[in-house]
C-alpha cells in the first residue's frame, strides 16, 4: 500500500474526552510528522471475531443499499465491474444485493458471490459476498441460495425495533419481533449459514433495553455480527457512540460477536457517527462509495477509511482498516458513472475540487509547501496530482496495445470484442480531439460497457435547431427484429425533438425524470457525458414494482448514460441506454410499430421504415414514421 | 417560524460520553415527542457577550468563504440577492466578503452594507455585516471602509498560527505573528470599529499553548470574537472539541468574549466539528449554504441548523439559533444556482432525494406514517412536500400580477423593467409548455437576473448537427459598440460549435473549465438550465488575478449560466453570460472585430456583419464574419 502523503499535526489535547477518546494525550505541539505504521496483514477472516483488537471491517453496501436510492438502478453487468472494483480496494465485506427484490437482483448477487466471491488473491484474500434478507422463510432461503457458492457467504436479515416502526409499519409487539429475529437466525444456521448478521431496524431510535433483549435473543441463537443502524440519521456522534457502548455493555454475549455501524446522513453526521461507534467498540462500519443511499445515503467509505487512515494512530486508539486507498478514486468514478449519483465538486476526498485549491494559485505565490493545506495527497486516492498528469496520455496515432494497456492500468479487463468496440470509438474521438485524457476513456468505457443487453441502436441522427424554434430531428434505429426504422420529432429543444423522434419508435411509456450534463475533460471539444433517468409511465406506470427493502414495493427507475462529442447524439444514447434497460428490466413485449401506420401530430408525414438489415447496414429503403406530438 | 414537523425519537443514554456530552439521561424509550419550543425571542446584539446562554450565533462566510471556491465567482448583483436571502433566514453575522481582493469585491460589501446592514425589521434584527482582513494596515483600513456603513459593521482579522504555516507560508516567528495579531485589533479599534473577531488560521493543527497566549493578546488588545479555525479539515469531533474547551479555559479573557468555530470538510466531518465546539460553549458558528467552499467546503448551515433545531433541547444541552429553516431550501437554491456549486443528490436536508424516498412507493404500500423514515418535515425547510404542489403553478393565461406576486412568494422583489423582461420569457414559455413550475420561475430568474452588465448580447442562433459529423452553428450577436454581426463556427458538437461562432465575433481567449446542464423540471420539455467555467487564457492567461485571502494571488474563474427549452440556446446563453463577467470584471478593453477579416479555418468564407442596430433590431444586411478554426 502506498504511504498516504504526509499528514501533519500535532496531536492536540481534548482535554477530557471522557469515553469517547480513549487517549488524551497533551502533546508539545510542533510540526510532527505522523508516521505511516509499515502495512500489517489483514487478520484471518473468523465470522464473530477478529484477531486484531485494532482491526475496523468495512462492509460495503454500495450495491444493495446505494443501489436501492431512487434512480441508482444498476445493470447485472455493472453490478459485476463495482463488486471487481470493490475487491480490489480491499472490502471486508460485499453487500450485493437484496436477492428477493426481483429475479434480477437475484442473478447479480449469484454472479457476485460466484465470481468475486471465489477470487482468492495470493495473501489469502477474498471478499465476504453478503445477500440482505427480511425475517420471511422464503426471503431467507433466496438470500441463502444466492450467495452460498461464495467461499464466505453471508446472510444479512433485519426487522425493525423503534416503537414506532414495530406499530405503524410491521404491526407487531415486541415479543412477536423478537420471535420473528430468532426463527430467522435458527432458520439460517438449519441451512447451513454460520456467518449470519442480524440488524434491529431503526437502532437509533429504539428503546436500548429492548435492544439488549433481541440482541441477546439473536447471539443466543447463532447471529455472529449485530449491526446498529441509525436508519432515520437521527443521532448525534457522542450519542450513537454511547448506544455502541451501552449495547457492548448490556447484551448478553456481546463479547463474541461483532458489533457494526450503519449510519445515514439525514443531518450530515454519518461519518462522524461511524466512528464514534469505532471508538465505542464497533469493528465493522457499513458504508458506500461516495457515501450514495436513499435519502441523504449513508457513511461515505472514503471519509471512514482516510479519517482512519489519518488519524486512527493518533486520535482512534490505533484503529486501522484493510483498505487500498489508491484505488479510491477509480472506484467513486466508475460509481458515480454506472450509478448517475454524482458527487458535487466540493464532495470530501472524492469531489473536483477536493484538492482544486491550487489549481490557478501563481507559481510565484506564497504556497511554498504543500502540507499548508493538504492533509493527504491526491495520489494517495489514485488521483493523479496534476492536470497534465491525469491529462493527455493517449492520441491519434496510439495503437489498440497502447489503448488496452492504459486501460488495464485503469482497472478494465476487456475480452477482444469489447475491445474491437471501444477501439473504433476511440479512433474516431482521436480524430476530432487533440488528445485523450484518462477522463476521456473511461467516458468511453462507461458508455461502451454498461450498456445494458442492447434492444434498440441507434443508427443516425440528425438535427436542426436555434432561437427560430422548431427544433426538429430524425433517427434511425434498429429494433430487436433487425429491422432499421426512422422517426422524426419535433420538440421544445434538440434533445426533446430527439427523444420524441425516439419514441415514436420505440413505443414505450417512460416518463423522463432526470437529465443531466457534464463535460467530461476541461476544453470546449471535451466530451459530452449526459445520464438521464426514466420511470415507466401512462399504460405502463403500474410495472416495474419490485420489493424494496424497507419500504415495500417500489417503483424502479432506470438510468442510461451516453458520451459523445456531440451533446445531442450523447444524449440519445443515453435515453436507448435507459430504454433497453426498462425494457430489460420489465421483459416486456416490445411492439414494434406497423408496418403501415396514420399520421400522429406535428402534420408531418409518418410511416414506419421497414427495410430489412443485417449486419448493421443501413436499411435499403426508407419511409418516415410516426412523427412527436 | 414554522414548527419543524414532528420529530420522533427516543433519548438514548451516551453511556459515559465524558465532556462532550453534558446531559446523559437514560430514558425509557418509547415514542417520545420532541415538543419544539415557543419560538424564543432572539437576544439583544453585543459583540462580545450574548445574554441567552444557549444561544448559538450563526455567521454565514457563503459570500467570502464559498466565493472564494473555484468557479463559485459571484457578481455584486449575485451577491447582494444572496446578502438579501441570509438576511430573509435570519443569520447573525454576514460575512460579505474580503474588500482588498480587488475594486469590485469591496464594492460589493460596501453595497451589502449600506444596503442589507441597515434594513432593520420590526423585530430590532439586523445582520451584523462582517469584512475579512489580513492583518496588514492597508487590509484593515479597506474592510472597516467596506463595512462601516453597516448599523452592526464587523471586521475580522485574521493570521496564521500553526507551525507550519509560519515557517512557509508566513515566514514569521511566533512573536512577530503575536505582535502582528495584535497591532491589527488596535488599529481597528483606532479606527472605531467595537466589533472586531480575530482568527488564528490552522488552529486546528496549532500549538494549543501559542493559541492560549496570542488569543489572550488579542483579547487585550480588544477582540470580541475568538474564531477557531480547522483549516484544513484535520480535526475529529471529540479532538475539536476538546481543542475548544480547552482554550475557554486556559486563555486569559476567554470568558468576556465569544468564540466560534470554523470548520472545513477535509473528511467529511465539519458538521460534527462545529457541533462538539458548540458542545463545548462555542457561541458563534460559521458555516456556509450548501457547505461550499475550498476544497472539501465548510460545516453546512443547513446541517448545524437543523441539527441543532431537532436536537438541541434533548441532546445538547438546550442550544438553539435564530435561524428561520423554512428559508434554507430557497437560499440552497439561489446559492446552488448562482455560484455553479451543484448539490449532489444525496446532500444532507437540501439535496433533491433528501425527501424523496417517499416517490414511487406504492400508496398501498406500508409506509403507513411519514415518520418512520422522516425526523423532519421538507415543509419545514421550504421544500413542498408533493411533485404537484412545487410543480404546475401558472399557466399560458396567467397575466404579469399573478407572475408578480408568484416571484414575491419565492422572495423576488423586481423593478418594473426585470418584470417586463421576466414576463416576456415566461410568456414564450408557457407557450410552448403546458405548466410552469415554480422551478421553471427560478430558472428563469436566474438567467435573467443575475446575467452580469451585457456586453455581448445573443441576438439568434441556428444549428445543425447529428451523427454525420460537422456540426455547424451560425450566431447573430450584438456587441459593445450597438452592432449587429454575424459568425461561423464548426466544432466537434452542437456547443462547440456555437462557442467557436461566439468567440469568431467576441474575440476574448478563455478556456472553458466546466460545462454542466441539468434539466429544471422533470419531464422531457424541460428548460435546460446550462453552467459554464471560463477562465483568462492564451496572451490573457496573466490576467484576472485578484488577491485570496489564505493563499496569496489566485486567478478568477468565472460562472455563466443560462436556461431555455433549447439545450444549445442555453448553452450559449451561459457562455455569453461568463464572457461578459470576465469581460466586466477584468475591464478588458473589448477590441470588436475590423469590418474586413481574411477568411480563417474551416474552409469557409467569412467577413463581418456590419449593419448598425438599433432597439435590437436585425441587421439591414449582413455578411459572413470569421469562422472558427
Amino acid at each position: 500500500m502506498a504511504a498516504l502523503g504526509s499528514a501533519v499535526g500535532p496531536r492536540v489535547a481534548p482535554a477530557r474526552a471522557g469515553q469517547i477518546c480513549r487517549r488524551a494525550v497533551i502533546m508539545p505541539a510542533g510540526r510532527t510528522r505522523v508516521v505511516v505504521r509499515a502495512e500489517l496483514k489483514r487478520p484471518e477472516y473468523i465470522p464473530n471475531r477478529i484477531d486484531d483488537p485494532n482491526y475496523v471491517r468495512i462492509f460495503d453496501t454500495t450495491l444493495r443499499d446505494g443501489e436501492q436510492s431512487p434512480g441508482a438502478t444498476l445493470t447485472s453487468k455493472e453490478k459485476l465491474d463495482i463488486a471487481r472494483q470493490l475487491a480490489k480496494l480491499g472490502v471486508d465485506i460485499i453487500e450485493a444485493g437484496f436477492p428477493v427484490a426481483s429475479p434480477d437482483d437475484f442473478e447479480a448477487v449469484r454472479t457476485i458471490a460466484m465470481e468475486v466471491g471465489n477470487d482468492v488473491a495470493p495473501d489469502g484474500y477474498v471478499p465476504v459476498i453478503c445477500g440482505l434478507s427480511r425475517t420471511k422463510p422464503q426471503d431467507l432461503e433466496r438470500a441463502w441460495e444466492a450467495v452460498r457458492h461464495a467461499k464466505r457467504p453471508r446472510v444479512h436479515t433485519f426487522i425493525a425495533t423503534s416503537e414506532i416502526h414495530m406499530q405503524y409499519k410491521l404491526r407487531m409487539t415486541p415479543d412477536e419481533v423478537v420471535e420473528s429475529a430468532v426463527t430467522a437466525v435458527k432458520h439460517l444456521r438449519s441451512l447451513g449459514c454460520n456467518d449470519i448478521e442480524f440488524s434491529p431496524e431503526d437502532a437509533g431510535r429504539s428503546d436500548p433495553v429492548f435492544l439488549y433483549r433481541i440482541l441477546g435473543e439473536v447471539i443466543k441463537a447463532g447471529a455472529t455480527t449485530l449491526n446498529i443502524p441509525d436508519t432515520t440519521g437521527w443521532n448525534l456522534p457522542h450519542e450513537f457512540g454511547g448506544l455502541i457502548a451501552a449495547i457492548r455493555k448490556n447484551t448478553p454475549g456481546a463479547e463474541n460477536v461483532i458489533i457494526s455501524t450503519h449510519c445515514q446522513n439525514d443531518l450530515g453526521l454519518a461519518t462522524a457517527n461511524s466512528l464514534a461507534g469505532a471508538m465505542n467498540g464497533a469493528r465493522q462500519i457499513e458504508c458506500t462509495i461516495n457515501g450514495i443511499g436513499e435519502r441523504a445515503g449513508n457513511a461515505s467509505l472514503e471519509e471512514v477509511v482516510l479519517a482512519i487512515k489519518l488519524r486512527g494512530e493518533a486520535q482512534m486508539n490505533g484503529l486501522r482498516t484493510g483498505i487500498r486507498p489508491v484505488h479510491i478514486y477509480p472506484t467513486s468514478k466508475m460509481v458515480s458513472d454506472y450509478s448517475g449519483m454524482i458527487v458535487q465538486p466540493h464532495k470530501a476526498i472524492v469531489g473536483a475540487n477536493a484538492f482544486a485549491h491550487e489549481s490557478g494559485i501563481h507559481q510565484d505565490g506564497m504556497l511554498k509547501n504543500r502540507e499548508t493545506y493538504e492533509i493527504m495527497t491526491p495520489e494517495s486516492i489514485g488521483l493523479p496530482r496534476q492536470e497534465q498528469d491525469r491529462g493527455i496520455v493517449l492520441g491519434k496515432h496510439s495503437g489498440r496495445n497502447a489503448l488496452n494497456s492504459r486501460l488495464r492500468s485503469l482497472g478494465y479487463e476487456l475480452s477482444q470484442s469489447e475491445l474491437d468496440d471501444v477501439f473504433k470509438r476511440f479512433k474516431a474521438l482521436a480524430d476530432k480531439k487533440k488528445g485523450i485524457s484518462d477522463e476521456d476513456i473511461l467516458a468511453l468505457m462507461s458508455d461502451e460497457l454498461h450498456q445494458p443487453k442492447v434492444i434498440w441502436e441507434l443508427l443516425d441522427l440528425q438535427v436542426v435547431c436555434g432561437t427560430m424554434g422548431m427544433p426538429t430531428a430524425t433517427v434511425q434505429m434498429k429494433g430487436p427484429d433487425g429491422i432499421a426504422r426512422i422517426g422524426v420529432g419535433v420538440g421544445t429543444g434538440p434533445v426533446d425533438a430527439a427523444y420524441k423522434a425516439i419514441d415514436s419508435l420505440v413505443r414505450v411509456e417512460a416518463e423522463l425524470s432526470d437529465y443531466s450534463v457534464s463535460s467530461v475533460t476541461q476544453g470546449i471539444e471535451a466530451l459530452a457525458h449526459t445520464r438521464v433517468m426514466i420511470r415507466p409511465a401512462g399504460k405502463m406506470s403500474d410495472a416495474g414494482y419490485s420489493e424494496h427493502a424497507a419500504l415495500g414495493s417500489v417503483q424502479r427507475q432506470f438510468s442510461g448514460s451516453g458520451a459523445n462529442e456531440d451533446i445531442v447524439v450523447a444524449s440519445a444514447r443515453a435515453y436507448i441506454s435507459a430504454l433497453n434497460k426498462m425494457i430489460g428490466w420489465m421483459s416486456v413485449v416490445v411492439k414494434v410499430a406497423p408496418r403501415t401506420k396514420p399520421a400522429v401530430g406535428a402534420g408531418l408525414s409518418s410511416g414506419a421504415s421497414l427495410a430489412s438489415v443485417d449486419n448493421g447496414q443501413a436499411p435499403a429503403s426508407s419511409q418516415l414514421t410516426a412523427a412527436s406530438t
